[in-house]
């Protein structure tokens, strides 16, 4: 059996077989978006890693260097937005083929050092190494957030309403039009994806979501991984769904259901969270502090069934992910 | 121009022309074993990250599984050892071929926490993904240290004695054997180095060390980085230094300078620290804390000349240390 027949889950519980009791200072360990740490009482670190591969995760046909560079930080600050926390430092590793040239190498650095500058972080060390293999940028970053502010996947409860930020199925659709040789309005949102970091700490500081995620693997990922974690069900209302117009256009061009494909498609950076219902006030006390729209797109059920329905058609099963494993 | 024609040295100034000035709590950046940071006064953290790929770092050909797991830990560790640090947590980034056998990423993931465990670290966290490319094996290490003993490569003076710790030559010629088809009674320090940690943190402890820094590229390269980082030169007396006794039957069977063959290997994690003339007694107390052989082998000199010396030739350049890049 090799591992391209087995889920990156069932991979992930392999590892975790094998791993010790967590220690009491590890508040988080494998399986969330970050880890979370306590190495001195009430100092709480938050760790994540995070590893772009050409063809893979990018094509460098398409994807300008300074874009790997920005993405293989982004993803990661997305997770740490995503715990609710600030970014401090990043390492970055990289395997370089030897034919890769120092234009784009610098390239890459450079994305990446603007965007960590941007967030007032700083690159704190690295490693290079050659590769006869694909460009691989792997960055690990550490941010710091306070010990019972950190949002995890793990906290809904049925009753519960889902909200998610932005809107979604922009890089999506931006990646199907860069594929096929087009050029895309929407390319911003797959090349240079922002990461929601200040609406993760408003969340966070406001204790606001129960749980929270961010959408790396899609909407549609996103909504099973915090069921599952939280141990509840979902319903997702389709017609709520906040898909960027440009994106619902040429998914209907492309005669696909723009829904499905929204929830379904990959790499939007943005939020999904979970909000009381009796938290509503202080979730309108977040809105009033950031311009990103945030839209309610569904409600935690006790069932554990997770559930898509709109006015065009009846209720389905949630479509799986985006994966890079089975 | 390609990255192949740079050396790694070259590359790394690279990313440090395009880095804003350090923050102030950026107490070691880029370019020594580890990032060294302050985040809070006087509580300080050392972050190391290294990367083995299949066919640079290792040969899955006769480097068994768990010793790829074991060896992607170990050198991160040696880092540590390097700076005087204690391990505290790892995060694994894996970038697997479809092909692998679910087998061997068991192994791997075996050599990692066993390692992990004997050394009482967590891993906290990581990241899976795919790759059309070699097996790659990212680990990033977090370590702690006393805010004034943390080990850096910058700190001998003229006059300072230079020691190594262990035996050198080992896994160079190990892996000569091995990739010959041999078996190897030198196999164990190439599959499965020991970090050196306990002398590391005693030497940081004790106040030992003016500089230090672990061998993974070799002696050679060591002293070259030491002197470079500290601004001295060095002589290093051949006949001192500690040759691994199978190993230098081995290079003399092959009609190697044992002397130049052991500079220049890599692999071996042992550590190569500078000591003031006038702290050898704390050097004695060390030394009757620990089983680890530690060997005087040269000493830093105000010209920048890096020389070898031995009873067999006259005074020579030191030969360059093993590199993975050009």
């Amino acid at each position: 059996m090799t591992v391209s027949e087995l889920t990156e889950r069932e991979l992930i519980a392999r590892i975790q077989r094998r791993l010790p009791p967590p220690p009491e200072w590890l508040l988080v360990g494998p399986g969330d978006d970050a880890a979370v740490v306590e190495p001195e009482r009430n100092r709480v670190e938050v760790l994540s890693v995070d590893c772009l591969v050409d063809t893979v995760h990018f094509d460098r046909k398409f994807v300008p260097a300074d874009a790997i560079g920005h993405r293989a930080l982004a993803v990661n600050l997305s997770d740490l937005a995503a715990m609710g926390a600030s970014p401090r430092l990043a390492l970055l590793s990289l395997a370089l083929p030897e034919a890769l040239p120092v234009s784009e190498f610098d390239g890459i650095v450079d994305g990446l050092t603007t965007l960590a500058s941007r967030h007032r972080m700083h690159i704190a060390g690295g490693n290079l190494t050659s590769t006869p293999g694909p460009l691989t940028v792997d960055v690990t970053v550490v941010g710091s957030v306070k010990r019972r502010q950190a949002l995890t996947r793990g906290g809904a409860r049925p009753g519960d309403e889902l909200y998610v930020t932005g809107a979604v199925g922009s890089a999506r659709a931006a990646l199907e039009q860069l594929r096929s040789g087009r050029t895309s309005a929407l390319a911003t949102a797959y090349l240079r994806p922002e990461a929601r970091l200040r609406v993760g700490t408003l969340l966070a500081r406001n204790r606001v979501a129960s749980a929270c995620m961010d959408l790396s693997d899609g909407l549609a990922d996103a909504v099973r991984q915090v069921a599952g974690a939280s141990g509840v069900g979902a319903h997702i209302d389709g017609d709520a769904v906040p898909i960027e117009p440009l994106a619902q256009e040429w998914f209907e061009a492309q005669q696909q259901d723009p829904v499905f494909a929204a929830l379904a498609g990959g790499d939007d950076y943005e939020l999904l969270f979970a909000v009381r219902p009796h938290f509503r006030r202080r979730l309108a006390a977040v809105r009033r502090l950031t311009d990103v729209p945030i839209t309610r797109i569904g409600v935690c059920t006790a069932t554990p069934e997770l559930v898509v329905s709109s006015s065009k058609r009846s209720a389905a099963p949630l479509p799986p992910g985006y994966g890079h494993f089975r």
